[in-house]
């Protein structure tokens, strides 16, 4: 028998349950529940809290969560941003602001329209991440840095003011949409529509079979401390007159989506340059 | 003056404007706040409320809604849907529900692809409306029997519990969406092309106004030949076996699509370390 097309998938798929939401520095209770109810309509279940500014168990975060709870009871909490994002292979960050310095800016859309390659490329164990900063400030310029995109959702000019759990609905409904399309394409059904300009979306790297697995966040931020400690070992870069050396260098590295061998080859470079300077 | 193509739109947008929200028998008024805030981040402004089964204009509604309490102060009253729906030229209803008799059933993504064409097919005066039920028991058989057609959101099939102002959150983005892209044909810019992934990755950096200029093609040969001087000199390359190394560098940094600061940067650096390798 034929499926209705509008019969719900069977299965939640073990890859968007791969899509990790991090909020950092959430103040309100109410606001996790929200955020943990729109996570489960849209089956994501992984919610990472970095430096909550509240206790997330609250009877208000429940009654929001409305039936999502144990999104809150499974969370993982972390002191640092880094923990939150060791196993990532690619993070992503809502942002409302322009930067100082300019980052590689995504739509949601675009999110929607790379995630399965994304997912594709990471390795089997590797997650996604999606940030969400501070209900008045949003993330720090040194939160936005451990990504390697920044996603704005495209608001009224006049009044942006997202709550952040409707952001967060809005992020996870492109991530179902995305495995969405991906299940249409497998089963091959002619539901897969947008084939036209989010098709041609996809980056170079992941429109060809890559021939080396994506570097974890982990891996490339020891790459970034790797290159840090050699530029001062050289001279070539100064902390006490820092200007925005490092910064720039990592969000180059970021912007790249450094593979594995990679991130060897230019650790192998730095080592060779660290014994030049101290023989 | 050309502006920027990312430029935020100057003004909201006629025909964004003649996109109603209908609510029918809506019961808390929190709720009609986050719809009136959900609709002004998107740029929508005329909200109907069809028998409401509460004050909506409480200080809960007041407070959830955040800054946009002038969509429910501006919000029509109705007793009967039909009032709410007199000028509407395309009703779409929100529906969880299978229903017993089948309806032309779309997708939010289709309301989205469908709604410009829509809108130019309406008379000028004419409005779209999009309604959604009751918090506990959704739209009622006969008020969904005035739709065009039903939107069903694609939730979890095992938690679909959206809260109403998070479905007007996803309807009221995918509007939004239509016009944003509606207003990009018209102005015909080139942006809607993706011609292959390289122009998507320049389209990515330049999609915030980037700080410097991109590299050019011959900034970065060069970079790339004083790499390979500079680690043949370290030590690190052997020319006579090369194995892949300078292809990896080469592919790496043209994936980059490397400013022209940064190409500086890693030419300073180079040099810094040929001074080290040839005192």
């Amino acid at each position: 028998m034929v499926p209705h097309p509008c019969a719900p998938h069977p299965t939640p798929p073990a890859w968007l349950e791969r899509v990790r939401i991090v909020l950092v520095g959430t103040s309100h209770p109410g606001n996790i529940g929200g955020v943990a109810r729109a996570m489960k309509t849209m089956g994501l279940r992984e919610l990472a809290l970095v430096a909550p500014r509240c206790d997330p168990h609250t009877s208000e975060a429940v009654a929001r969560a409305s039936g999502a709870d144990e999104l809150i009871h499974t969370a993982t909490r972390h002191q640092r941003l880094e923990e939150a994002l060791s196993d990532a292979a690619w993070v992503v960050g809502c942002s409302a602001r322009t930067r100082t310095m300019p980052w590689p800016m995504i739509t949601p859309r675009r999110f929607s329209s790379r995630l399965a390659d994304e997912v594709a490329a990471a390795g089997e164990e590797a997650r996604i991440a999606i940030l969400f900063g501070r209900e008045d400030t949003g993330l720090t310029n040194d939160e936005l840095a451990h990504c390697n995109a920044h996603v704005h959702i495209p608001t009224n000019p006049e009044f942006g003011s997202l709550n952040i759990a409707a952001a967060v609905q809005l992020m996870a409904y492109e991530a179902r949409q995305a495995w969405l399309e991906a299940i249409d394409d497998d089963e091959s059904t002619p539901l897969g529509e947008h084939l036209d300009a989010d098709q041609a979306l996809r980056t170079a790297m992941e429109s060809v079979e890559w021939d080396n697995p994506l570097a974890s966040h982990a891996d490339v931020e020891r790459l970034i401390e790797h290159l840090e400690r050699t530029l001062i070992l050289t001279g070539f870069h100064d902390p006490a007159q820092p200007r925005q050396l490092i910064p720039r260098l990592r969000r180059l590295l970021l912007r790249a989506r450094l593979d594995q061998m990679e991130t060897n080859i230019l650790r192998g470079i730095l080592t060779s340059v660290e014994r030049l300077a101290k023989p």
